[in-house]
Parts: C-alpha cells; sequence; structure tokens
C-alpha cells in the first residue's frame, strides 16, 4: 500500500511543504504515540521547520480561506508524524478514528466546521473510506504560538 | 435490552425532539465512527433538522438554564447517533468511556460543569451505570453556527 | 513497581499537596473510568480539598509561573484518581497514551505549550518511558469555577 505514501509526496510538494527531519518536541511527550494498534498524534500547529505559516485570529487577521490553507498544513503534518510512527509506511493505517481541530477564532467567527472540512478532505483523498472519521471542530481563545489552527489525531493501525 | 430503546423514545417524546432521518454531515467525515469495540461520536450541536435551536453565548444571550437544555438536546443527538451506529439498539452499549462539552461562554460566565451535569444525568438515566463515564467541560470562544454548546462521546459497544 | 507509589508520594509531599479522602464529583458522571485495559480521568482543575488553588485568566491575573504551578496540581490531581482507579498501585500504569491541557488564557498570552510542559515533566518524573505520551494544549475562554487550567488523561493499564 505505498501508494499512499506516493499520494502523501506527491500532495506534499503540490502543497510546497516538506516535513524532513524537522519534526521535534521536547523530550517529556512525543508527537506521536503508538501504543498497541492505535497511534495519538499530539496537538499541531500550522509549522514547517521553525515557522508557524498561520498566525492570528481567523475572522480577523485571517480569511476562511487562509485558515483552511493553515488547516491542511496541521494535516500534513499530522500525517507525516503518522507515517513516521510507522516506519515510514501509510499502508499501516487501517482507519483514522477521531480529529480535533481547534480554530484561534475572532469574535462572531462560526465557520469552524468550513476551517475543518479541508482536514477532513485531505485525509479523506489520502486514505479513501478508511480516512473517514469522527470529528470535533471548537473555535478557542488563543493557541500556543498565536497560531490560527491546531489538530489532533487518533488512528487504528496495523 | 430493546428498553433502553423504549426510554430513548420517550425521552425524545417528553423533549418535544425527534432525529428520524434527519443526522447527516459532509462525505469527508462521519457524524459516528464504529471501529471495533468502539464508537466515536462527532461533536454535536443542539440542532434538530435544519435548526440550531440554542445559539449565542451563555452567561449573556443565554442563561444557565438555557444551556442545559442545550446539553440535552446534543447529547439526545449524539445518543441518536449512536442508536443508529449499533443497528438501532442501545442494549448494545456497554460503557460510556468519555464525554466532551464546550460551553460558548461570555466573559466571567464559570459554570460549565453545570450545564455538563444536565448531558451527564440524562447518560446516566438512560444507560444506568453503563452510563456513567469521564469527562471533560470547558468555556470555548465560538462554536460552530453560533452553537451554545458542542458535545462529543467515545464508548464501547459490543 | 510500588516505586511509583513512593514516588508520587514524595512528589506530593515536596508539593505540599494532599489529595486523601476528598476527590468527590457528582453520582452521574465518575473523575476516573475503568474500562478493559484503559483509564480514562475526567478534567482536572488545581483543586486541593475544596479549594480552587489558581483562579483567573493566564497572562493577566496569573503569570507563566503560576500557570505551572497550577498544571502540576492539576496532573497530581489526575495522577491520585489514576492510582485510586488501579487500587492504589501506580505500578499498574502501562503508557501514560494522551493529556489534553486546557490554558484559561487572557488575549496575547501564547504560552500554552510553557504551561503544559510543567505536567509533561511530572509524568515523566513519575512514570519514565511510560509516562512520554501524546498531548494537546489550547487557550480557552472560560474554565469551570474560573480555574487556570484544566487537565484531563487517557491511560493504557494492565
Amino acid at each position: 500500500m505505498s501508494s499512499r505514501n506516493d499520494a502523501f509526496a506527491k500532495l506534499s510538494a503540490d502543497l510546497g511543504l516538506s516535513f524532513d527531519g524537522e519534526i521535534k518536541v521536547g523530550g517529556n511527550y512525543v508527537a506521536a504515540l503508538r501504543h498497541e494498534n492505535q497511534v495519538f498524534i499530539s496537538g499541531q500547529v500550522p509549522r514547517v521547520g521553525s515557522e508557524v505559516k498561520f498566525t492570528g485570529r481567523v475572522g480577523a487577521e485571517l480569511s476562511l480561506a487562509q485558515a483552511r490553507q493553515a488547516a491542511q498544513i496541521s494535516i500534513m503534518r499530522a500525517i507525516a508524524l503518522l507515517q513516521r510512527s510507522l516506519d515510514g509506511d501509510l499502508g499501516h493505517v487501517k482507519q483514522i478514528l477521531r480529529m480535533n481541530v481547534y480554530v484561534q477564532s475572532a469574535d462572531h467567527f462560526t465557520q469552524q466546521s468550513e476551517v475543518a472540512d479541508a482536514a477532513s478532505e485531505l485525509l479523506y483523498s489520502l486514505f479513501g473510506a478508511a480516512g473517514t472519521h469522527a470529528r470535533t471542530s471548537v473555535g478557542v481563545y488563543q493557541l500556543p504560538k498565536n497560531a490560527a489552527v491546531e489538530i489532533d489525531l487518533q488512528a487504528a493501525v496495523e
């Protein structure tokens, strides 16, 4: 099922994203935890290298379109972490179980679902039926590093 | 164990709620995901049909009592989805594991637990010991569609 | 593995914390739910006895240092609950799977990760590799009882 790896590589290139060798976290937690047949991905902001690509409040400093781009980067980063936790093979993903999407929102911005849709669409395009998932999207007041979006994942793997 | 189905139908009627044939989401995620012996329910706002019944900030536009009604609709909707994912039989619910309650809160409103209690009480009334659950309730800045409350669930099933 | 119990007792004493006989919740949900080989801990605020030790917005009424103390109390409380759900023996913890950290944040406060680090460090100091975990930290608008921090946990146990 390396076709998923190929699709992910192509999508990364199309979006101009590369996460090679640069996803680090502090030593006291992990970006991706595998336990038995599940992987838990820590909350990911739209960071590439050391730069958070979209900062600010969605609905004020950022548009819906920009927030959707931010969601795409966050979910791509989450998928990159998932891939690493599976010895590089996304073919081992059995089912995406749950995705939580946190949107740093301006007062009166209520399109959090439309932001999350960008990540859901990307999961579906890569994984098909195995990529359909339960999800929760909410608008929060502040995110780490003033990020526009933060996304975490839980997946069943084999 | 169809007695749970009966109790749910009676409670729906008492609350004046009907979710027949109307819970749809976009094609890229699912309202309820069953994987092996667990079901994950996506975040539910207090929507019946196409209408979100309670919108606005709790503690400003909405009272605690109204927020509790909103929580009841959200959890009833979540239970309706759970029922569908179990071929219509709530008797297959082994244990409600976790509930997350997000309350769209006004500044200085700190009774998110009291809002969540309305949903917890309803789960307990329907499922008894199998309905006791771990939960987290927080006050967020904005919810999709300006909903007052959003609730998600994770359940063990057989 | 009672050494973990000893380490937890020592850390409680060092921090001046005691949770003996006082962690109660309403009857319709539970502070800790064990189901098969997992334990789900409900969201914990920095409460000792009946008092929430740190209230207010982090970045305004509270400093980062105070928020980190709040996170330590919340995670200690979560660990105390985990211990009780395991017949008093933290040696049965196989892996901390996920921690969610909610920080009641002032406008422009974006150091939620640094707050969460205090809890992650504590988990690692007590559990070692079994204490590394996936985590999500976000800044929310209001927390129950005006608490500065709320933390929940999911753990694999044996």
